[in-house]
């Protein structure tokens, strides 16, 4: 019970050694691509840089204790740090303390939410988000974070929830570029796409092996961090106009208490809710990948109470919503990590950072981090997507191509929202028409397939026909509908044989459209037959009196059912009669 | 295509005068029956009893053009009316201007909304409703709807939306019961009650037949109006404090504009798209019954335009929301009506009545009218389908039990959304933890069935799932890990077959899953096989590169699949191998 909480206990008790030194090398790694990539998303945020550093140390720990994955990062990401800015920028003005009060309240709440979710085991609520719309839903922030960032490349002033806003305030204000800032930008950007593809095949043309040129070359981030802000400081573009980070205060995180206010918590628990989603289920796509290639599990149950906590932690930190990063977590597991403790010594890495190495940001170009964030952000967009699920399922591609056009016009939360109403929609719309087939029997084996599709046998007084769906509230109208339009349709007809294989379940209002069925085919002398019943069905059945009121028999196969029904050919008596003489069911 | 949205134009063409005379008789009956329903249900909703009349005449024309049900009779009905009492008393005082005008306007919102679902083709909405959803919804509404009226058998003030407060409010003021109400309600109750099981019987002991007792027994309630009225007038009860009618203007109904009011519109569509489904709901399922009966047809989605165009009426002549009623359909049904002409002629019954009847309802009691409804309602609670639902399925006992209590507690409107909301949330949960078995076969078949629950024969190599689900989104993480898992468990194993005859459909999300399933499989040097894939998916995948990159072989049937894998015993090469070698998939 207790490790069940606490995953710690388990890994903990034969931590040696060898697996501190792999822990410690991927801690360091870690942790000096963390320190960019925290300042830029806290820009994202809209918040000051050092929160970025906040909620990157003691979230970690805390996700150390409780996670169960071993080698996910946790942290401040990309989507979520945009998701914060609009709910956040919906209550208060950025740059004052209410919004960074709000920002700390999102994070508290989203915590509670998290570790209430998992404690009620509701990890399934994620499966609401389908491939399609998350990957919509990626896409469509990719681009927003990326045009949100497009000021500060500019050097202009400019904001926006949405796609035309963001696109229109930063065109009314192109008169007003800064060119120091855009020569800091573009070639901040032209290095980091380079780094990004070009300096791993650059530096093993110098000789240097395939793992350590990958590590060096996800350092390139701090690079361009270095290199702008001996530009800045050389040059003395602060005085130029180019927008710096300026006094970060040095020292470890306050603690701070999340806001009482209950309008405040009014007016942010549904973002929070939001977050909260599409936090946990960034974290556990990521965890579940690293988790299978090592042939590890993970408990999405329990990742809600490690990401929850995490949450908590942050807010008590002054810190805002943090979860599971893909970028920082693959170098996690690329860089060795072996347990969570690699999590707990990068969280020691970036206090140290905050606490001696602030003062050497103070020249660090806003642009640097805002090209830091569009390199990162761009590699989210996918374009193949839709043209995969164009060619493979309609529905599904209406879904991702909703959730992109809706994100991008009417921004993250109406985005997701959206996606998955119209996730949902379309599932109770197919669920409501469900597939069902006229079959016969293929010659020569017990096989029964659609008669319209293979050349099958079948006998013009039994009907059998196979349902393609569980029997649920959602198609119980339909049932009726379709089975006496096929019975109206063969006057010779005496026997109706249900084909149960593909039928997972009937629920109370199925039972009742079963039960109509039976009704009036035993007003038009027509016996009524299941075969091939699940078990669970089955046993359910068995609670109601529709086994005893059915009209015919219930066949163990299609086969035995098809057999006995073709055998009778009705000559001597009525069917309902046949089978009450037989006593049977 | 005029014909699908004008079904006069059908059964118009064939109408003669024995068709003419059974319509007639139905509508002097129904008549009779609908003018003191109107009234109480007008007063039900919080309105002049006159409304009532109104929403009793337009509509029925309008339905008798557009509906597709030939014997379904319209107008006022008990839920809608304390629907419409619920979100017209949230915006407006009753008694109002503002409060007619907000019935109107929900009238008229309803009827708009319906045709536009109608013309959408969106009746499938109504199947998100499951049937213990509307039984819990209407056992709860009778009781409110019952409570609610027992202050006007007392002859006292009081009100409330929901069960609490009607309660406090009439325990409040019973020591201002008026006697002389007393003593009208509830003989009129005592008698209505007695009609409604005994009158029958008792006609039927003087000699009257089964079919004109039924009928006389039904006219019950104008009996006891036309005897409470006259007890009014004998006594004077009207100056002892007995509530009455009072002056109803006669004439036909005013022309009225619905509200362009916008703020109106905005507090109003909510309560209006509920009461729009749940009419249709209502209306739809008694129309199903009674056309089942003689063997015809509706159509869901002409009827949403039918009974768009009824309130939409209603709305323009003064009245408010209206749907098809249970009771007064049965009536139409049992006294013969054969064509929705029948309504029409009911609609110049009323106006009649209200051009030249309306004088003399001027002494009737309240109390009379509310011991009408109480009659009705009673007869909606339904106490042994929680049992049954308990008995058969958990789950739908769940939804009935919490759209009883939210309804209760929290009103009408609450409750229809929490029955929706439970019930989708329960369907979702177990759409998202599906059933699988582990299958074997069943000796000297081709059948193949749990290996829990059956005596099978099975081999150590080959591992034969049956997955009782679609794979969709709700399930694709699901599918990952219950497979893995099961192959986990077996290290000799060779071959993993996939029965997927329960398999209905597999959405992007369920294919990505059977991809990292199948790259995992060949990582593991295990063959992944599916079997009895049905047409449609199939179909589907072919669209995509699975099959391509499947690592095994697809079987017609899982008994071919089963042998196939049987025979091969390994011992050559690697089951990647083997099938790359012959050139399969």
């Amino acid at each position: 019970m207790l490790k069940r909480y606490l995953p710690i206990l388990e890994w903990g008790r034969s931590y040696d050694r060898s697996v501190l030194s792999s822990d410690l090398v991927a801690a360091v790694i870690v942790t000096i691509m963390l320190i960019p990539q925290s300042l830029a998303y806290a820009l994202l945020a809209g918040l000051p840089p050092v929160v970025g550093l906040y909620a990157s140390i003691l979230p970690l720990v805390l996700y150390a204790i409780f996670g169960t994955s071993r080698t996910l990062a946790v942290g401040p990401v990309a989507v979520i740090s945009l998701m914060t800015a609009s709910a956040a920028g919906a209550v208060a003005e950025q740059g004052t303390a209410a919004y960074l009060e709000a920002a700390i309240t999102l994070a508290f709440l989203s915590g509670i939410m998290l570790a209430i979710l998992g404690l009620l085991r509701a990890g399934f609520l994620a499966n609401l988000l389908s491939h399609p719309v998350i990957s919509g839903f990626i896409t469509a922030s990719g681009v927003l974070i990326a045009t949100s960032q497009l000021r500060h490349i500019l050097g202009v002033s400019g904001g926006g929830d949405n796609w035309p806003e963001m696109l229109g305030s930063i065109g009314a204000s192109l008169g007003t570029t800064n060119p120091w800032t855009l020569a800091i930008g573009i070639p901040a950007l032209a290095f980091l796409f380079w780094v990004r593809k070009g300096a791993k095949p650059a530096l093993m043309r110098l000789g240097i092996a395939d793992k350590p040129a990958d590590m060096i070359a996800k350092a390139g981030p701090v690079v361009a961090v270095a290199l702008t802000i001996i530009a800045v400081i050389v040059f003395d573009l602060g005085e130029k106009g180019v927008a710096i980070t300026g006094e970060i205060p040095p020292g470890l995180p306050p603690f701070a208490l999340p806001s009482a206010d209950l309008s405040l918590i009014e007016a942010l628990w549904v973002p929070a809710l939001l977050i909260s989603i599409i936090g946990f289920v960034e974290s556990v796509s990521v965890a579940q990948t690293l988790a299978a290639k090592r042939r590890q599990r993970i408990s999405p149950d329990q990742e809600l109470i490690g990401l929850g906590a995490s949450n908590i932690a942050s807010a008590l930190s002054g810190g805002y919503p943090v979860t599971g990063g893909f970028a920082r977590s693959v170098v996690n597991f690329d860089a060795g990590a072996q347990t969570p403790a690699a999590g707990a010594f990068t969280a020691v890495g970036i206090a140290l950072a905050s606490l001696f190495l602030t003062p050497l940001l103070f020249s660090l170009p806003i642009a640097t981090l805002a090209a830091t964030i569009i390199v990162a952000v761009l590699s989210l967009v996918d374009l193949k997507t839709p043209g995969r699920l164009w060619r493979y399922s309609k529905s599904d591609f209406a879904a991702h191509v909703a959730t992109i056009g809706i994100t991008l016009i009417a921004g993250v939360e109406m985005g997701v929202i959206a996606g998955v109403g119209v996730g949902l929609l379309l599932y109770l719309w197919r669920a409501s028409r469900p597939h069902a087939a006229i079959v016969g029997r293929v010659p020569e084996t017990e096989h029964f397939r659609n008669v319209d599709r293979h050349d099958v046998f079948t006998v013009p007084h039994v009907l059998s026909i196979r349902i393609d769906e569980s029997l649920t509230y959602l198609n119980a109208r339909w049932l009726e509908e379709y089975v006496l339009a096929r019975v109206a349709e063969k006057p010779e007809l005496r026997h109706v044989i249900l084909m149960c294989s593909a039928v997972n379940a009937i629920d109370a209002s199925g039972l009742e459209s079963l039960e109509a069925i039976n009704h009036r085919m035993g007003d038009a002398g027509v016996g009524l037959h299941l075969s091939e019943v699940k078990g669970p069905v089955m046993d359910r059945l068995k609670r109601s009196h529709f086994l005893e009121e059915l009209n015919g028999e219930v066949f163990l196969s299609q086969s035995r059912a098809f057999e006995t029904c073709v055998a009778d050919n009705g000559e001597a008596r009525e069917p309902q009669d046949h089978y009450m003489a037989r006593g049977l069911i």
